[in-house]
């Protein structure tokens, strides 16, 4: 019942606190004893920090005995400056995106070897995609992954070859040989087309945003329906969409 | 420089860890020395607990400095059941109100005293409004929080009264002998129109939403130019995507 570490555990109570929090970044909702395998705790332990979760308000616990997030990490975490001034600024694009195509408009950062989405619009009729607010997909097989890696340090790309990606379909690209040039052809391009590299069926138009600094802080994109590919209006206007964000930024071209 | 309770203290551990949170609900940015006035923590204390909190990535510090909610507590808030389910639930009716009305959509719930914005879609022209995702106003001067107020136990209303509310603006109701007639006429209706009561020139339509047992959950408006407040859509549009979305979450008339 009690975690790996429970002998000789060394972290401080913060940590421990953390490792609680920790548990649910892939979980929507937890039994008590599964927190303490996560968080690798004694089940006492864990009981007695997750009441202290549970008594400020991050963590709330549900009629069925399980514990899921609150409000409270709710409404701390839209506070993320981050987060808050890039989705306001970039928002009306967005919207505008999104009243062009009646797809899915993303808009991503980087977060680590994976992309994580801040936002999402998305029509009814739009094609089904696995990209939601806050969650992570890997950086090779979508869109605006390829995008924020082609603007990366080129030390990146070793990392990312070297964590074994996976392949989801036959048109994902995972070797150095193949990832290379395809990045070397989005910058010089200035954005990323890619067809059914994650979802079966989706084509994708990604392009950078840059801050004041020019250097590449997020990306932008449509999904849409894979024979929409030869479509000139999609990455047009996701071009467009970026260089505004930019600007609206303080990005000078 | 050491907080109010330094001497003595008698919280946890992580009460103190959750304190140094809670100094950023109302604050963008932070220096040191705010943050341990905040949590009213000593400040060797609160420079030891913000270096954890930095090292988990729940905080950053800027080059400048300051320190700024971070990533991390973005991307464990965005999976609170609550704000992510009725998110998902109600955005392809919020952007159906917002293509009818390119104004201001919002998708709230209660939070105590006050409306807690989880969504706003605004067009370019939209009429400035003072909300914003993550942000709180209070129940009496919202449509979305009268809404809330109306379909609450009376004793909230009780306990609103008790508290001084704000007169915003001279349409502004703040007492019971206001507030008691408007919220039976409100339930009446079955949703609540109001003009110049937050912010001048605005008039907002907003209407409850219910989940499976019936229970309103949650509100949902457009807030305007207050020289539509005759125009009859509006009321319309927002009670009838109040209904999909609680069609949506499982209510049944």
């Amino acid at each position: 019942m009690s975690g790996n570490r429970a002998a000789g555990d060394e972290r401080s109570v913060a940590e421990k606190v953390f490792a609680i929090a920790d548990a649910f970044s892939s979980a929507g909702e937890l039994s008590l004893t599964e927190i303490a395998q996560r968080a690798e705790l004694p089940l006492s332990t864990a009981h007695r920090l997750v009441a202290e979760w549970v008594e400020w308000g991050g963590i709330v616990r549900g009629d069925d005995g399980l514990y899921r997030v609150g409000m409270r990490l709710w409404k701390l975490g839209v506070r993320a400056p981050t987060a808050r001034r890039l989705r306001g600024v970039a928002l009306p694009f967005l919207e505008d995106l999104y009243e062009l195509s009646r797809e899915n408009v993303h808009l991503a950062v980087r977060d680590g070897l994976g992309v994580l989405y801040l936002e999402r619009i998305s029509g009814r009729s739009a094609v089904p995609v696995i990209s939601d607010i806050g969650s992570r997909l890997p950086l090779h097989a979508t869109g605006v992954g390829l995008v924020l890696l082609a603007w990366s340090p080129p030390e990146l790309l070793d990392e990312l070859v070297a964590s074994s990606p996976r392949k989801y379909l036959a048109n994902t690209m995972t070797t150095d040989a193949e990832l290379r040039p395809r990045l070397a052809e989005i910058r010089s391009a200035g954005m990323a087309t890619s067809v059914n590299e994650m979802t079966q069926d989706s084509f994708s138009a990604a392009a950078p945003i840059r801050d004041h600094t020019d250097a590449v802080v997020a990306a932008v994109s449509i999904v849409a329906h894979a024979d929409r590919s030869s479509d000139p209006r999609y990455p047009l206007a996701v071009g467009v969409a970026a260089r505004g964000i930019s600007r609206a930024l303080g990005w000078r071209s």
